[in-house]
Protein backbone atom coordinates (compact mmCIF):
# COMPACT_ATOMS: atom_id res chain seq x y z
CA UNK A 1 0.00 0.00 0.00
CA UNK A 2 2.63 2.10 0.55
CA UNK A 3 3.21 3.91 -2.63
CA UNK A 4 5.98 6.73 -3.29
CA UNK A 5 3.88 9.67 -1.89
CA UNK A 6 6.68 11.87 -3.24
CA UNK A 7 8.68 12.57 -6.69
CA UNK A 8 11.68 13.82 -7.15
CA UNK A 9 11.47 16.81 -9.71
CA UNK A 10 14.30 18.88 -11.41
CA UNK A 11 13.89 22.51 -10.63
CA UNK A 12 15.75 26.09 -11.27
CA UNK A 13 15.61 27.64 -8.18
CA UNK A 14 15.76 31.16 -8.38
CA UNK A 15 16.74 33.20 -5.28
CA UNK A 16 17.51 37.30 -5.56
CA UNK A 17 19.93 36.92 -8.81
CA UNK A 18 21.32 33.42 -8.00
CA UNK A 19 19.62 30.48 -10.68
CA UNK A 20 20.40 27.16 -9.11
CA UNK A 21 19.60 23.85 -10.94
CA UNK A 22 18.78 21.09 -8.40
CA UNK A 23 16.55 18.33 -7.12
CA UNK A 24 13.51 18.70 -5.19
CA UNK A 25 10.63 16.97 -3.77
CA UNK A 26 7.00 17.19 -5.40
CA UNK A 27 3.85 15.95 -3.86
CA UNK A 28 2.84 12.69 -5.38
CA UNK A 29 -1.08 12.98 -7.06
CA UNK A 30 -2.61 9.67 -7.35
CA UNK A 31 -6.27 9.56 -9.28
CA UNK A 32 -8.10 6.48 -7.72
CA UNK A 33 -11.50 5.29 -8.78
CA UNK A 34 -13.87 3.42 -6.40
CA UNK A 35 -15.64 1.08 -8.52
CA UNK A 36 -18.67 -0.59 -6.30
CA UNK A 37 -20.26 -3.59 -6.84
CA UNK A 38 -18.64 -3.30 -10.10
CA UNK A 39 -20.11 0.10 -11.05
CA UNK A 40 -18.18 3.34 -11.42
CA UNK A 41 -18.66 5.10 -8.34
CA UNK A 42 -16.56 8.01 -7.97
CA UNK A 43 -12.57 9.54 -8.48
CA UNK A 44 -10.87 11.05 -5.99
CA UNK A 45 -7.50 12.56 -6.32
CA UNK A 46 -5.11 11.64 -3.58
CA UNK A 47 -1.93 11.10 -1.97
CA UNK A 48 -1.65 7.35 -2.51
CA UNK A 49 -1.12 6.03 0.78
CA UNK A 50 -3.73 4.46 3.27
CA UNK A 51 -5.73 3.83 0.50
CA UNK A 52 -7.89 1.56 1.58
CA UNK A 53 -8.86 3.53 4.54
CA UNK A 54 -9.64 6.16 2.45
CA UNK A 55 -12.16 3.92 0.34
CA UNK A 56 -13.51 2.85 3.59
CA UNK A 57 -13.75 6.04 4.91
CA UNK A 58 -14.76 7.90 1.54
CA UNK A 59 -18.03 5.28 1.39
CA UNK A 60 -18.75 5.93 5.25
CA UNK A 61 -18.92 9.45 4.17
CA UNK A 62 -21.25 9.29 1.39
CA UNK A 63 -23.28 7.16 3.32
CA UNK A 64 -23.01 3.93 1.65
CA UNK A 65 -21.56 1.97 4.31
CA UNK A 66 -21.74 2.83 8.18
CA UNK A 67 -19.52 -0.45 9.68
CA UNK A 68 -16.81 -1.88 7.99
CA UNK A 69 -18.89 -5.42 8.21
CA UNK A 70 -21.38 -4.23 5.32
CA UNK A 71 -17.85 -4.68 2.78
CA UNK A 72 -17.26 -7.97 1.67
CA UNK A 73 -14.17 -7.15 -0.36
CA UNK A 74 -11.72 -4.06 -1.38
CA UNK A 75 -9.20 -4.79 -4.13
CA UNK A 76 -7.08 -2.20 -4.64
CA UNK A 77 -4.81 -2.09 -8.16
CA UNK A 78 -2.41 0.08 -7.30
CA UNK A 79 -0.95 0.26 -10.54
CA UNK A 80 -3.94 1.27 -12.57
CA UNK A 81 -5.58 3.41 -9.81
CA UNK A 82 -8.94 1.44 -9.02
CA UNK A 83 -10.40 0.50 -5.73
CA UNK A 84 -12.77 -2.61 -6.48
CA UNK A 85 -15.37 -2.93 -3.09
CA UNK A 86 -17.66 -5.51 -3.25
CA UNK A 87 -20.59 -5.31 -0.53
CA UNK A 88 -22.71 -7.50 1.01
CA UNK A 89 -26.01 -5.34 0.08
CA UNK A 90 -26.88 -3.77 -3.42
CA UNK A 91 -26.20 -0.60 -4.07
CA UNK A 92 -29.37 1.36 -3.91
CA UNK A 93 -30.05 3.48 -6.92
CA UNK A 94 -30.54 6.73 -4.82
CA UNK A 95 -26.63 6.30 -4.24
CA UNK A 96 -25.82 6.85 -8.47
CA UNK A 97 -26.81 10.35 -7.78
CA UNK A 98 -25.49 10.93 -4.39
CA UNK A 99 -24.12 14.55 -5.31
CA UNK A 100 -27.44 15.84 -6.67
CA UNK A 101 -28.63 18.84 -4.64
CA UNK A 102 -30.93 18.80 -2.03
CA UNK A 103 -31.56 21.88 0.20
CA UNK A 104 -33.54 20.27 3.61
CA UNK A 105 -34.49 22.61 6.83
CA UNK A 106 -34.90 19.34 9.23
CA UNK A 107 -34.49 21.67 12.67
CA UNK A 108 -33.74 25.29 11.65
CA UNK A 109 -33.33 27.95 9.04
CA UNK A 110 -29.90 27.22 8.88
CA UNK A 111 -29.47 23.97 9.01
CA UNK A 112 -29.46 23.33 4.81
CA UNK A 113 -27.68 20.51 3.44
CA UNK A 114 -27.28 20.62 -0.34
CA UNK A 115 -26.48 17.09 -1.09
CA UNK A 116 -28.28 14.26 -0.57
CA UNK A 117 -25.86 11.94 0.89
CA UNK A 118 -25.54 14.54 4.03
CA UNK A 119 -28.82 14.38 4.68
CA UNK A 120 -28.74 10.93 5.29
CA UNK A 121 -25.59 10.50 6.98
CA UNK A 122 -25.14 14.02 9.03
CA UNK A 123 -26.27 13.89 12.91
CA UNK A 124 -26.27 16.15 15.69
CA UNK A 125 -23.48 15.26 18.40
CA UNK A 126 -24.68 14.54 21.77
CA UNK A 127 -21.54 14.14 23.60
CA UNK A 128 -20.35 17.89 24.62
CA UNK A 129 -16.28 16.83 25.05
CA UNK A 130 -14.62 19.33 27.38
CA UNK A 131 -11.23 20.51 26.25
CA UNK A 132 -8.68 23.23 27.60
CA UNK A 133 -6.99 25.76 25.11
CA UNK A 134 -3.38 24.32 26.91
CA UNK A 135 -4.73 21.42 25.59
CA UNK A 136 -5.72 22.50 22.25
CA UNK A 137 -2.24 24.09 21.69
CA UNK A 138 -0.11 21.47 22.68
CA UNK A 139 -2.04 19.13 20.65
CA UNK A 140 -1.24 21.58 17.63
CA UNK A 141 2.24 21.72 18.34
CA UNK A 142 2.66 18.01 18.39
CA UNK A 143 0.62 17.72 14.64
CA UNK A 144 3.38 20.19 13.71
CA UNK A 145 6.54 18.82 15.14
CA UNK A 146 5.05 15.35 14.27
CA UNK A 147 4.31 16.07 10.36
CA UNK A 148 7.66 17.49 10.03
CA UNK A 149 8.94 14.58 7.51
CA UNK A 150 5.35 15.64 5.06
CA UNK A 151 6.33 19.45 5.11
CA UNK A 152 9.01 19.61 2.48
CA UNK A 153 6.29 19.36 -0.16
CA UNK A 154 4.79 21.87 1.16
CA UNK A 155 1.39 20.81 -0.77
CA UNK A 156 -0.23 18.50 1.20
CA UNK A 157 -2.44 18.98 4.75
CA UNK A 158 -2.57 16.46 8.44
CA UNK A 159 -5.23 15.32 10.02
CA UNK A 160 -5.08 13.85 13.76
CA UNK A 161 -7.12 12.01 15.64
CA UNK A 162 -6.42 12.75 19.29
CA UNK A 163 -7.77 12.33 22.80
CA UNK A 164 -7.28 16.10 25.02
CA UNK A 165 -3.82 14.74 25.67
CA UNK A 166 -1.79 13.36 22.95
CA UNK A 167 -1.73 12.56 19.21
CA UNK A 168 -3.62 8.32 17.94
CA UNK A 169 -3.06 8.83 14.20
CA UNK A 170 -2.15 11.27 11.54
CA UNK A 171 -2.95 11.17 8.13
CA UNK A 172 -1.54 13.23 5.63
CA UNK A 173 -3.08 14.17 1.83
CA UNK A 174 -3.02 16.73 -1.25
CA UNK A 175 -6.82 17.36 -0.59
CA UNK A 176 -7.93 17.91 2.75
CA UNK A 177 -11.02 15.94 2.75
CA UNK A 178 -9.39 12.86 2.48
CA UNK A 179 -7.21 13.15 5.73
CA UNK A 180 -10.78 13.20 6.99
CA UNK A 181 -11.99 10.09 5.07
CA UNK A 182 -8.50 7.98 5.75
CA UNK A 183 -9.20 8.96 9.70
CA UNK A 184 -12.53 7.98 9.11
CA UNK A 185 -11.79 4.98 7.19
CA UNK A 186 -9.08 3.97 10.32
CA UNK A 187 -12.03 4.28 13.02
CA UNK A 188 -14.40 2.05 11.14
CA UNK A 189 -11.72 -0.41 10.49
CA UNK A 190 -10.70 -0.50 14.52
CA UNK A 191 -13.72 0.14 15.83
CA UNK A 192 -12.33 3.17 17.66
CA UNK A 193 -14.51 4.58 20.10
CA UNK A 194 -14.57 7.95 19.37
CA UNK A 195 -16.40 10.06 22.16
CA UNK A 196 -13.46 11.27 24.03
CA UNK A 197 -11.52 11.93 20.83
CA UNK A 198 -10.78 15.64 18.69
CA UNK A 199 -9.88 15.85 15.51
CA UNK A 200 -6.50 18.67 15.05
CA UNK A 201 -6.05 19.74 11.29
CA UNK A 202 -4.58 21.92 9.11
CA UNK A 203 -7.19 22.91 6.53
CA UNK A 204 -9.63 25.48 5.96
CA UNK A 205 -12.94 24.61 7.39
CA UNK A 206 -15.48 24.77 4.72
CA UNK A 207 -19.07 23.02 5.22
CA UNK A 208 -17.67 19.83 3.38
CA UNK A 209 -15.04 19.52 6.40
CA UNK A 210 -17.70 20.23 8.83
CA UNK A 211 -20.35 17.70 7.76
CA UNK A 212 -17.21 14.66 7.34
CA UNK A 213 -16.55 15.77 10.79
CA UNK A 214 -19.93 15.43 12.31
CA UNK A 215 -20.12 12.39 9.98
CA UNK A 216 -17.06 10.79 12.30
CA UNK A 217 -19.59 11.76 15.82
CA UNK A 218 -16.89 13.74 17.22
CA UNK A 219 -17.62 16.71 18.52
CA UNK A 220 -14.71 18.94 18.75
CA UNK A 221 -12.69 20.57 15.34
CA UNK A 222 -9.02 22.63 16.10
CA UNK A 223 -7.32 23.98 12.92
CA UNK A 224 -5.02 26.31 12.01
CA UNK A 225 -6.98 28.12 9.26
CA UNK A 226 -10.16 29.48 8.74
CA UNK A 227 -13.60 28.60 8.73
CA UNK A 228 -16.49 29.58 6.33
CA UNK A 229 -19.94 30.39 7.34
CA UNK A 230 -21.69 27.91 6.33
CA UNK A 231 -19.65 25.20 8.14
CA UNK A 232 -20.44 27.70 11.31
CA UNK A 233 -23.91 27.91 10.89
CA UNK A 234 -23.59 23.55 10.59
CA UNK A 235 -21.36 23.40 13.51
CA UNK A 236 -24.00 25.46 15.68
CA UNK A 237 -26.73 23.35 14.57
CA UNK A 238 -25.11 20.37 14.65
CA UNK A 239 -22.87 21.19 17.90
CA UNK A 240 -19.25 21.12 17.09
CA UNK A 241 -17.10 23.18 18.99
CA UNK A 242 -14.71 24.79 16.39
CA UNK A 243 -11.71 26.58 17.12
CA UNK A 244 -9.66 28.45 13.86
CA UNK A 245 -6.50 29.82 13.55
CA UNK A 246 -4.69 27.79 15.73
CA UNK A 247 -1.12 29.13 15.82
CA UNK A 248 1.45 31.28 18.15
CA UNK A 249 -0.27 30.42 21.26
CA UNK A 250 -3.39 31.66 19.93
CA UNK A 251 -6.80 30.30 18.92
CA UNK A 252 -10.36 31.55 18.02
CA UNK A 253 -13.38 29.49 19.04
CA UNK A 254 -16.17 30.31 16.76
CA UNK A 255 -18.96 27.83 18.50
CA UNK A 256 -19.63 26.26 21.72
CA UNK A 257 -17.41 28.21 23.42
CA UNK A 258 -18.48 26.39 26.97
CA UNK A 259 -16.77 23.58 25.81
CA UNK A 260 -13.41 25.25 25.57
CA UNK A 261 -12.21 26.21 29.23
CA UNK A 262 -9.83 27.92 31.79
CA UNK B 1 -24.54 40.25 -8.50
CA UNK B 2 -22.30 41.60 -5.26
CA UNK B 3 -24.06 39.73 -2.48
CA UNK B 4 -21.94 40.28 0.69
CA UNK B 5 -18.68 37.72 0.31
CA UNK B 6 -18.30 37.84 4.47
CA UNK B 7 -20.57 37.35 7.02
CA UNK B 8 -19.97 38.80 10.62
CA UNK B 9 -19.56 36.40 13.49
CA UNK B 10 -18.95 36.49 17.46
CA UNK B 11 -15.83 34.55 18.28
CA UNK B 12 -14.08 34.13 21.69
CA UNK B 13 -9.90 34.51 21.00
CA UNK B 14 -7.86 33.10 23.52
CA UNK B 15 -4.69 34.73 23.09
CA UNK B 16 -1.89 33.30 25.51
CA UNK B 17 -4.38 32.85 28.73
CA UNK B 18 -6.26 36.42 27.92
CA UNK B 19 -9.93 35.65 26.55
CA UNK B 20 -11.38 38.57 24.27
CA UNK B 21 -15.19 38.34 22.72
CA UNK B 22 -15.56 40.00 19.23
CA UNK B 23 -16.69 40.02 16.04
CA UNK B 24 -14.95 38.84 13.54
CA UNK B 25 -15.40 38.55 9.72
CA UNK B 26 -15.62 35.01 8.03
CA UNK B 27 -15.58 34.10 4.48
CA UNK B 28 -18.90 33.22 2.97
CA UNK B 29 -19.33 30.01 1.63
CA UNK B 30 -22.56 29.78 -1.19
CA UNK B 31 -23.63 26.63 -3.29
CA UNK B 32 -24.78 27.69 -6.72
CA UNK B 33 -26.47 24.73 -8.50
CA UNK B 34 -26.15 25.04 -12.52
CA UNK B 35 -28.90 24.32 -14.84
CA UNK B 36 -28.22 23.70 -18.61
CA UNK B 37 -31.14 23.56 -20.82
CA UNK B 38 -32.98 23.04 -17.82
CA UNK B 39 -31.34 19.78 -16.43
CA UNK B 40 -28.97 20.01 -12.59
CA UNK B 41 -25.76 20.04 -14.51
CA UNK B 42 -23.14 20.44 -11.19
CA UNK B 43 -23.44 22.50 -7.72
CA UNK B 44 -20.32 24.60 -7.24
CA UNK B 45 -19.65 25.71 -3.35
CA UNK B 46 -18.06 29.02 -4.08
CA UNK B 47 -17.35 33.00 -3.32
CA UNK B 48 -20.75 34.84 -4.27
CA UNK B 49 -19.92 37.22 -6.50
CA UNK B 50 -18.85 37.10 -10.47
CA UNK B 51 -21.44 34.50 -10.55
CA UNK B 52 -21.89 35.08 -14.07
CA UNK B 53 -18.15 35.08 -14.78
CA UNK B 54 -17.99 31.57 -12.61
CA UNK B 55 -20.62 29.67 -14.31
CA UNK B 56 -19.38 30.53 -18.09
CA UNK B 57 -15.88 29.67 -17.04
CA UNK B 58 -17.03 26.55 -15.29
CA UNK B 59 -19.14 25.54 -18.24
CA UNK B 60 -15.86 26.52 -20.65
CA UNK B 61 -13.84 24.26 -18.62
CA UNK B 62 -16.29 21.60 -18.48
CA UNK B 63 -15.81 21.84 -22.35
CA UNK B 64 -19.74 22.58 -22.94
CA UNK B 65 -19.64 26.08 -24.57
CA UNK B 66 -16.64 27.85 -26.52
CA UNK B 67 -17.58 31.34 -26.90
CA UNK B 68 -19.33 33.19 -24.77
CA UNK B 69 -22.33 33.44 -28.67
CA UNK B 70 -22.96 29.72 -27.76
CA UNK B 71 -24.87 30.97 -24.52
CA UNK B 72 -28.46 32.39 -25.08
CA UNK B 73 -29.39 33.38 -21.43
CA UNK B 74 -27.86 33.00 -17.99
CA UNK B 75 -30.34 34.05 -15.24
CA UNK B 76 -29.32 34.04 -11.56
CA UNK B 77 -31.24 33.01 -8.56
CA UNK B 78 -29.18 34.83 -5.89
CA UNK B 79 -31.79 34.06 -3.01
CA UNK B 80 -31.73 30.18 -4.11
CA UNK B 81 -28.44 29.79 -5.52
CA UNK B 82 -29.21 28.73 -9.00
CA UNK B 83 -27.89 29.77 -12.22
CA UNK B 84 -30.23 28.82 -15.38
CA UNK B 85 -28.16 28.54 -18.52
CA UNK B 86 -30.14 28.02 -21.40
CA UNK B 87 -28.18 27.22 -24.83
CA UNK B 88 -28.57 27.63 -28.66
CA UNK B 89 -27.73 24.29 -28.96
CA UNK B 90 -28.74 20.59 -27.19
CA UNK B 91 -26.44 19.67 -24.63
CA UNK B 92 -25.14 15.98 -25.68
CA UNK B 93 -25.83 13.30 -23.25
CA UNK B 94 -21.30 13.05 -23.06
CA UNK B 95 -22.02 15.62 -20.49
CA UNK B 96 -23.82 14.35 -18.36
CA UNK B 97 -21.41 11.58 -17.01
CA UNK B 98 -18.80 14.49 -17.40
CA UNK B 99 -17.15 13.57 -14.59
CA UNK B 100 -16.21 10.00 -15.91
CA UNK B 101 -12.99 8.70 -15.90
CA UNK B 102 -11.06 8.08 -18.69
CA UNK B 103 -7.70 7.74 -19.34
CA UNK B 104 -5.89 8.45 -22.49
CA UNK B 105 -2.21 8.92 -23.60
CA UNK B 106 -2.67 10.95 -26.76
CA UNK B 107 1.19 12.25 -27.52
CA UNK B 108 3.07 10.58 -25.09
CA UNK B 109 3.18 8.22 -22.04
CA UNK B 110 2.47 10.74 -19.06
CA UNK B 111 -0.32 12.84 -20.63
CA UNK B 112 -3.01 10.69 -19.16
CA UNK B 113 -6.46 12.61 -18.44
CA UNK B 114 -8.19 11.26 -15.96
CA UNK B 115 -11.73 12.71 -16.64
CA UNK B 116 -13.46 13.17 -20.32
CA UNK B 117 -13.89 16.58 -20.25
CA UNK B 118 -9.97 17.43 -20.10
CA UNK B 119 -9.71 14.78 -23.05
CA UNK B 120 -11.76 16.71 -25.58
CA UNK B 121 -10.88 20.79 -23.98
CA UNK B 122 -7.17 20.63 -23.25
CA UNK B 123 -4.84 21.73 -26.04
CA UNK B 124 -0.42 21.82 -25.87
CA UNK B 125 0.40 25.58 -26.39
CA UNK B 126 1.99 27.03 -29.14
CA UNK B 127 3.04 30.19 -27.57
CA UNK B 128 5.43 30.42 -25.52
CA UNK B 129 5.40 33.84 -23.55
CA UNK B 130 8.81 34.76 -22.36
CA UNK B 131 8.87 36.52 -18.65
CA UNK B 132 11.72 37.69 -16.70
CA UNK B 133 12.30 36.78 -13.17
CA UNK B 134 11.92 40.02 -12.08
CA UNK B 135 8.48 40.66 -13.76
CA UNK B 136 7.19 37.44 -11.86
CA UNK B 137 8.44 38.47 -8.52
CA UNK B 138 6.53 42.25 -9.24
CA UNK B 139 3.28 40.81 -10.34
CA UNK B 140 3.49 38.73 -7.47
CA UNK B 141 3.75 41.24 -4.87
CA UNK B 142 1.18 43.68 -6.72
CA UNK B 143 -1.49 40.67 -5.83
CA UNK B 144 -0.85 40.96 -2.51
CA UNK B 145 -0.90 44.35 -2.02
CA UNK B 146 -4.24 44.88 -4.57
CA UNK B 147 -5.66 41.59 -2.63
CA UNK B 148 -4.96 42.50 1.06
CA UNK B 149 -9.01 43.86 0.93
CA UNK B 150 -9.67 39.96 1.08
CA UNK B 151 -6.91 38.86 3.29
CA UNK B 152 -8.70 39.80 6.71
CA UNK B 153 -10.76 36.26 6.69
CA UNK B 154 -7.55 34.36 6.17
CA UNK B 155 -10.21 31.65 4.12
CA UNK B 156 -9.59 32.88 0.19
CA UNK B 157 -7.58 32.42 -2.91
CA UNK B 158 -6.68 34.45 -5.34
CA UNK B 159 -6.11 34.54 -9.14
CA UNK B 160 -5.06 37.36 -11.07
CA UNK B 161 -4.92 37.68 -15.26
CA UNK B 162 -1.73 39.97 -15.77
CA UNK B 163 0.44 40.97 -19.10
CA UNK B 164 3.79 40.66 -18.21
CA UNK B 165 3.71 44.51 -16.18
CA UNK B 166 0.60 44.95 -15.03
CA UNK B 167 -2.29 42.81 -12.95
CA UNK B 168 -5.31 43.41 -15.13
CA UNK B 169 -8.08 41.86 -13.22
CA UNK B 170 -8.14 39.87 -9.90
CA UNK B 171 -10.71 37.05 -8.87
CA UNK B 172 -11.37 35.58 -5.50
CA UNK B 173 -12.76 32.87 -3.98
CA UNK B 174 -12.94 30.16 -1.10
CA UNK B 175 -12.23 27.03 -4.03
CA UNK B 176 -9.14 28.16 -5.65
CA UNK B 177 -10.70 26.01 -9.08
CA UNK B 178 -13.25 29.04 -8.95
CA UNK B 179 -10.99 31.90 -9.43
CA UNK B 180 -9.75 30.42 -12.42
CA UNK B 181 -13.07 29.75 -13.88
CA UNK B 182 -14.31 33.63 -12.81
CA UNK B 183 -11.09 35.08 -14.56
CA UNK B 184 -12.11 32.34 -17.65
CA UNK B 185 -15.24 33.79 -17.83
CA UNK B 186 -14.26 37.11 -17.96
CA UNK B 187 -11.69 36.63 -20.93
CA UNK B 188 -14.59 34.54 -22.80
CA UNK B 189 -17.13 37.26 -22.01
CA UNK B 190 -14.83 39.92 -22.93
CA UNK B 191 -12.91 38.58 -25.89
CA UNK B 192 -9.95 38.98 -24.38
CA UNK B 193 -6.92 38.24 -26.24
CA UNK B 194 -4.45 35.59 -24.37
CA UNK B 195 -1.38 35.04 -25.96
CA UNK B 196 0.56 37.95 -23.94
CA UNK B 197 -1.47 36.68 -20.58
CA UNK B 198 0.24 35.18 -17.56
CA UNK B 199 -1.57 34.18 -14.60
CA UNK B 200 -0.60 34.79 -10.70
CA UNK B 201 -2.18 32.65 -8.41
CA UNK B 202 -2.03 32.12 -4.44
CA UNK B 203 -3.35 28.27 -4.81
CA UNK B 204 -1.87 24.89 -4.97
CA UNK B 205 -1.03 23.26 -8.04
CA UNK B 206 -2.87 20.18 -8.85
CA UNK B 207 -3.72 18.50 -12.23
CA UNK B 208 -6.96 19.86 -11.84
CA UNK B 209 -6.09 23.77 -12.04
CA UNK B 210 -2.79 22.61 -14.10
CA UNK B 211 -5.98 21.49 -16.49
CA UNK B 212 -7.83 24.78 -16.22
CA UNK B 213 -4.53 26.96 -17.37
CA UNK B 214 -4.34 24.84 -20.52
CA UNK B 215 -8.27 24.72 -21.17
CA UNK B 216 -7.77 28.78 -20.78
CA UNK B 217 -4.60 29.07 -23.50
CA UNK B 218 -2.54 30.14 -20.66
CA UNK B 219 1.28 29.45 -21.14
CA UNK B 220 2.52 30.61 -17.95
CA UNK B 221 1.33 30.27 -14.50
CA UNK B 222 3.31 31.47 -11.14
CA UNK B 223 2.34 30.66 -7.70
CA UNK B 224 3.07 31.13 -4.29
CA UNK B 225 2.50 27.48 -3.55
CA UNK B 226 3.24 24.12 -4.04
CA UNK B 227 3.09 22.11 -7.59
CA UNK B 228 1.68 17.93 -7.51
CA UNK B 229 4.00 15.22 -9.73
CA UNK B 230 0.75 15.13 -11.82
CA UNK B 231 0.20 18.65 -12.90
CA UNK B 232 4.13 19.21 -13.52
CA UNK B 233 3.86 15.91 -15.84
CA UNK B 234 0.65 17.55 -17.73
CA UNK B 235 2.56 21.13 -17.92
CA UNK B 236 5.63 19.45 -19.78
CA UNK B 237 3.50 17.98 -22.29
CA UNK B 238 1.24 20.74 -22.56
CA UNK B 239 3.65 23.22 -22.65
CA UNK B 240 2.99 25.00 -19.39
CA UNK B 241 5.89 27.09 -17.42
CA UNK B 242 5.47 26.36 -14.10
CA UNK B 243 6.97 29.06 -11.32
CA UNK B 244 5.60 27.81 -7.35
CA UNK B 245 6.98 28.96 -3.89
CA UNK B 246 7.27 32.77 -5.41
CA UNK B 247 7.93 34.89 -2.17
CA UNK B 248 10.24 36.48 -0.26
CA UNK B 249 12.25 37.35 -3.62
CA UNK B 250 12.34 33.42 -4.48
CA UNK B 251 10.72 31.28 -6.86
CA UNK B 252 10.95 27.81 -7.85
CA UNK B 253 10.61 26.90 -11.82
CA UNK B 254 9.69 23.45 -12.77
CA UNK B 255 8.71 23.56 -16.40
CA UNK B 256 10.10 24.98 -19.65
CA UNK B 257 12.68 27.19 -17.66
CA UNK B 258 13.82 28.55 -20.78
CA UNK B 259 10.88 31.11 -20.69
CA UNK B 260 11.91 32.53 -17.27
CA UNK B 261 14.94 35.03 -18.26
CA UNK B 262 17.23 37.40 -16.64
Amino acid sequence: MNRKIYSNWEITQINHDKKTIKEDLVASEYPLTIMVNQIEFATIICTPNHLTELVIGFLASEGIILMKEEIKSIDIDKERGFAYVMLHKKLESIHFNHSKRFISSCCGKSRQFYFKSDVRTARTITHGLIITAKQCLRLMDDLHKKSNEFKQTGGVHNAALCTVDSLLQIRTDIGRHNTLDKLNGYIIENKIPIKDKVIVFTGRISSEVLLKISKMRISTLISTSAPTDLALNLANDLKITVVGFTRNRKMNVYTHKETIIE
